[in-house]
């Protein structure tokens, strides 16, 4: 049970900083405070709660894990329950800061989304781009990988990827992440969703038969 | 008498480097680098002194620790103490470089403060960010943490949590660090000054709580 | 083969977090966030698949670490093959992100090409720049190097050398980050190609010598 | 020799990227930028020469370490000439890869010069912020230290000093960093050369006192 609490007040925390930080902080600091704001909650909550659940705090990741054996089908399932109830409510945490829900860090595609790209790059950017962050999970944790450096190499990972990514989709690669605020924002946000949801999944578990046939393997 | 030493050169470095930015750096650094402005003199002050004090350089910390039963009540106080009085002494030497005392990076909310947030909104923020900060600490220094990433981990939190609040409170979750500049600034940074020391002493007292009852526990 | 799987993959990695920040990320980053970018790819890499192959993910790389006898020639070349393939690989999918191949992050010098410095310039930048790359490298991953800091300290020294050269060159020291976007962009970054190969392999060999001729030892 | 040659190098490399940075990079990275260079640059050399010679790369740093008896008197004296050699290349080989020496970097204060703060508080500002850094390094180097986390505490303290002086005298904290532009560019930069030798090791002498008399200990 401890573990999954520490999944949900993660993924609550996650929402809270990053998609707080594009909401909250937004112009004044640009989209490069809010890449570190998503990267450095990752680099907080691995070394808060990483003892407790190992701080996944994503279902794709969860998903990798499972897909390498590390984990089994209903732990997966618990910590998706979890990350999802917690990213609804570091949500409706901030929705009650903002004072309005009109933007609460949700993602999106197209026009008047950012960049304005196309559901296609979308789609792309979220599969590979969440393959390449599970990699570097699964790569950091692995049996011969260095000790305790996982938390600042996967959450500075983070803060990289969203500097390539935000005028993409506002970057997910984090089912849980678009979850959240899509729910109480509603609109486009709720109707693109299924593409923050799949296309993380997708790039999660194509990550994880890497380790899982060993073609990434000391 | 060494601890309270440190504490006391400790939260004057933190007040000098991270209100310092504010009021020196200004406009030509902006939010992004305030922010890591505070963050990094944690991680500054916590590789200098940790060794010595355990770094607390905020009494929202200290009350947690004391909570989580990691410190005695008598510490807890002399800690308070030294924490305000280097929070004083860091303001007064920033005022002298400075050359005035109309801004010394006081913490404010409302019309003409930044994103002129209400009270309500920057009562939620301070709490439930000043328990995420404490939630790091706690957790990052715990019995089964990565052994001296604590410093690094509870650094770039502050960093990320400045990322989202500087717009609406300029951010405290520390009471020591608002009040050097509040009680030099005079006028609405001392009428609001209740506020920076209530907000954070409750909301660090919530983080102490999810580690003394276990309910954060690996 | 892993290895080289490894490599393959880790600079792909480079050229789509690193060129796709700055395609896509662009001005909405600025060269802050397209510095951290770069050098936060190879944090990635360096502990997801530095324990697999060493992460050299630069030919310039591989070649100094061939110089000071850490490495074979045979294996140097696959290194190299591995990596010019991976960089155009990476190239090719951040085309399909973008849906151009106007600019794809190319490195360039002179009229047009961001500050405008001459050739001259670039080629003094990239030597020198690669030699220090390649001395942090060297040094940090020698026999009395703090263990395991390694992939933290090249990846921040490559942020802080793109903070200094991106308006001279856009910052290579790096044959194979050139060689990707270059290939499909053709015109001028084609063109000028030679450079960003000749120098980073000169740079790294100077880099390779200080420690061969144990210029720079403990 | 070699930690001599080392120190050279070092000291080189600093001015190489922080002066660089502030030259080439200039509006395009900002000062948030410059202040990264600068601390990186002491990340990257910390864990590449850091075995060979400690990494002082700065005569004030030196100094302290020898006031609180870590280093004797002939040592620091050839640290210092190394490392102020060191600093001039450095500024050379910037001048080249420029092509003016109208600005390499120099620190200065008063009118014309970034926030055109007086004398006065550039001198506090660089005594204070010197003692400060001095204090992060002894603290961090000191026997009860994390090991091997200095190179990073010590780097970011330098980003954080940067972000809040800047704009008051470009920040020098270090004589070497401010003697090889100084003298390269001469006029005003070197008229205004002596605070930058003299408050630096004003502020070191009195870090190192904080240690020698065991005022900060553990």
């Amino acid at each position: 049970m401890n573990k999954l609490i520490a999944e949900f007040i993660g993924t609550a925390v996650l929402v809270l900083i990053g998609c707080g930080a594009a909401v909250l902080g937004g112009d004044a600091i640009g989209q490069v405070g809010i890449a570190f704001a998503f990267g450095l909650a990752i680099v907080a909550m691995a070394y808060a709660i990483g003892p407790i659940s190992g701080c996944h705090i994503n279902p794709a990741v969860s998903l990798a894990l499972y897909i390498d054996g590390r984990m089994d089908l209903v732990s997966m399932i618990q910590h998706w329950v979890a990350q999802f109830a917690g990213a609804l409510v570091g949500a409706l945490i901030l929705w009650a800061i903002v004072g309005s829900n009109a933007s609460l860090g949700q993602n999106g595609w197209g026009p008047g989304y950012l960049g304005e790209y196309s559901m296609l790059a979308a789609l792309i950017f979220e599969v590979v781009f969440t393959a390449i962050f599970v990699v570097v999970i699964l790569g950091s944790t692995g049996e011969r990988a260095a000790p305790h450096f996982a938390g600042l190499a996967i959450g500075l990972t983070l803060v990289a990827i969203h500097l390539v990514g935000i005028q993409v989709t506002g970057v997910s690669v984090n089912p849980a992440r678009s979850f959240g605020p899509a729910i109480l924002v509603g609109g486009d946000a709720l109707a693109q969703l299924w593409l923050f949801i799949v296309a993380p999944l997708v790039g999660g578990a194509l990550g994880g038969l890497l380790y899982r046939f060993k073609i990434l393997k000391a």
